[in-house]
């Protein structure tokens, strides 16, 4: 069961904050009984009853069986049903735009990748993304009506606002409104972010940088770019320009690429999505030009990686992107040039999540996003969330 | 009147803790009625009266004088007494040592310089810092034991227990622990930092970076460093070795003055400490091999100064330290030059508070660590302050 879409209030605004306390209150924690849920909320007995009750009937609340072998009559305990509302997540690149579905607790539930190309006209590449995302709801039996939040990563410089301000890798993506353009297809909130971010943020929750406060993450595939946790946060900068050190022409950034592209090995006709495959697989198994060639290219990675290692003394650095599944043959090279010019060494690691990175952060931002306003609610005028629903 | 030195335990516990929350309370904000005073500690008004004639009696708090013209009998107000205690701040160059001493809102009463070379011996250096301390004491009429914090900035890379991991201006300062050296020598604590991220604090304080929460703050002398405030906080990362971008072989950091002091226009025996001031003065007066100088000067700061930039999109750059004064000469070309890389301008000031950025910000630093250790007070076993006092 999963909620049908916000219709207008015909729950009462006092019913709409005391049903919104006991969501917080059981949200992120084990099962409660009554007693600690009125306890946290600050109702009555009763009227905790009355809501959780409610809660229930709208399908947001569900009862826990009582622990088998429990002496005496157990207390009744509840839990947030992670599956009350949805999540989508999309990664929109030059190459590729992945969707992914999650319950409220970032529980994937569907997912799809489609190619593109980095001509593909903006039109059709949101249609993809459109067609995407509904292909996951309906793989999972879900409506666009249950979706709560919907955040789309995508590659290139996005402000605040979900405007992409610049895109190198799909030339037609710069100034476009995707905020503005996605707003409109689905009935809940639409956020943008940048996709090296978002990969980041899924580093710090679920990869290989859980439990750690200063990160940078090093999205490297056919691009390079860069996810900044700093203090905890993931890391925007005053106007949302942060991570760019591979605009700085003596990183070579834009470049690198073309040292395992242009591997004298790559047979004729490989097409250039599968040319640096080709190439590291080549220096995993000792080839020497591909070995000098991901030298070369670890060489340009390296000088961007080690100035935003300098700026901010890290932690940890996470390789991740497409090449992560490389990372056997490439961090040996990076941690060799970084340990020269490094005053502190930080740790290296190789993020597991692979290609989905950033579908994944996607799906943990929107999270985030649904927790700040859960836990701002009562200090705002309005509420955010469906709970004014139909019966 | 300012106090004594800490001397064991006679206020009781609880009589210890009213009194640090009434200071809490009184510090920071205009003055206060007693009604007010108990409002924000939670205690009785009897207690209250009690706790601030106690305060008054140790010279803490003071009585405000009435308004002129109140019509009535006005409310008694109090307020936390400046002059209470002191604060130290030291700034140890490879050229000068600076001191100055503040009252505990920061307010400079007296300050002094000393000249040192690069190879001063370290005892002789550790013997200058005491000097300079007890020369600000003894001109404000104060002694070691009316000092309340001393902060210590010094070039090169200092961990979090106050030892010079590295420095490369003064070489024999690399590995010492600072701290535990001068710990010793003041009846209070003693931290230590480097100096370029004290320089950035003091402009976010007292200088051109009030009420900015990202900003880049580039110390520029004989020597270049940087000072980053993120999210409206000192970073120092995870190893304190944040904003070394100047070790990165690519910004040509060290070797940048040498533009300056190499510049054919510099007549013989000029004094390496006067040659760039004389370069700095000829590019403003138009020389045109002065001018060509400062741009080759201006070329190796910017590479580090848009890789900086780019990682963290601050709202402001800072030019600070000791060339800020030719801060109209450096400022242009450095603007040039970053426009043409950076995603996102962000604004450039220079820095008004020339040489002595560095020492404000130690004061600050003292000033800040007091607070930490005022509203940490209740929550930890031990009582920072020296409230325990013989009468």
């Amino acid at each position: 069961m999963s909620n049908p879409p916000p219709s207008g209030g015909d729950l009462s605004r006092l019913r709409q904050l005391n049903a919104l306390s006991a969501i917080r209150a059981l949200r992120g924690t084990e099962p409660l009984p009554l007693s600690a849920i009125a306890s946290r909320t600050g109702l009555s007995r009763p009227s905790t009853k009355e809501v959780v009750d409610e809660l229930m009937g709208l399908g947001w609340v569900e009862e826990v069986p009582p622990t088998p072998g429990t002496v005496g009559r157990p207390a009744r305990r509840y839990r947030f049903r992670s599956g009350s509302g949805y999540l989508a997540g999309v990664d929109i690149g030059a190459h590729n735009v992945r969707a992914a579905v999650a319950d409220l607790d970032g529980n994937i539930v569907a997912e799809t990748r489609q190619a593109v190309r980095p001509d593909t006209p903006v039109a059709d590449r949101l249609a993809v993304v459109e067609r995407a995302v509904a292909g996951c709801l309906a793989m999972s039996g879900l409506t666009a009506g249950n979706l709560w939040t919907v955040v789309i990563g995508t590659t290139g410089l996005v402000d605040r606002d979900g405007r992409v301000i610049f895109s190198a890798a799909i030339p037609n993506w710069s100034g476009l409104d995707l905020a503005g353009l996605l707003g409109g297809k689905f009935p809940c909130d639409v956020l943008v972010e940048n996709d090296s971010r978002l990969a980041a943020l899924a580093e710090t929750r679920r990869g290989v940088a859980r439990g750690s406060r200063e990160v940078v993450f090093l999205h490297i595939g056919r691009r390079m770019g860069t996810g900044l946790i700093i203090d905890g946060r993931l890391h925007r900068g005053f106007g949302a320009a942060a991570g760019e050190i591979g605009m700085l022409p003596e990183t070579r950034w834009k470049s690198a690429i073309t040292h395992l592209h242009g591997c004298a090995i790559v047979p004729e006709g490989t097409p250039p999505e599968d040319a640096a495959g080709y190439v590291l697989a080549a220096a995993r198994a000792g080839d020497p030009a591909a070995v000098a060639a991901v030298e070369r290219y670890v060489d340009e990675l390296a000088v961007g990686a080690a100035a935003t290692v300098l700026t901010l003394d890290p932690e940890l650095v996470v390789l991740g992107g497409g090449f992560s599944r490389s990372a056997d043959v490439l961090l040996p090279p990076l941690r060799s040039r970084l340990e020269a010019v490094c005053l502190r060494m930080p740790e290296l690691r190789a993020s597991t999540l692979g290609d989905e990175c950033v579908v994944l952060g996607a799906i943990d931002y929107a999270a985030d996003h649904l927790d700040r306003q859960l836990f701002a609610a009562d200090t705002g005028p309005a509420l955010p969330l469906p709970l004014s629903v139909t019966r």
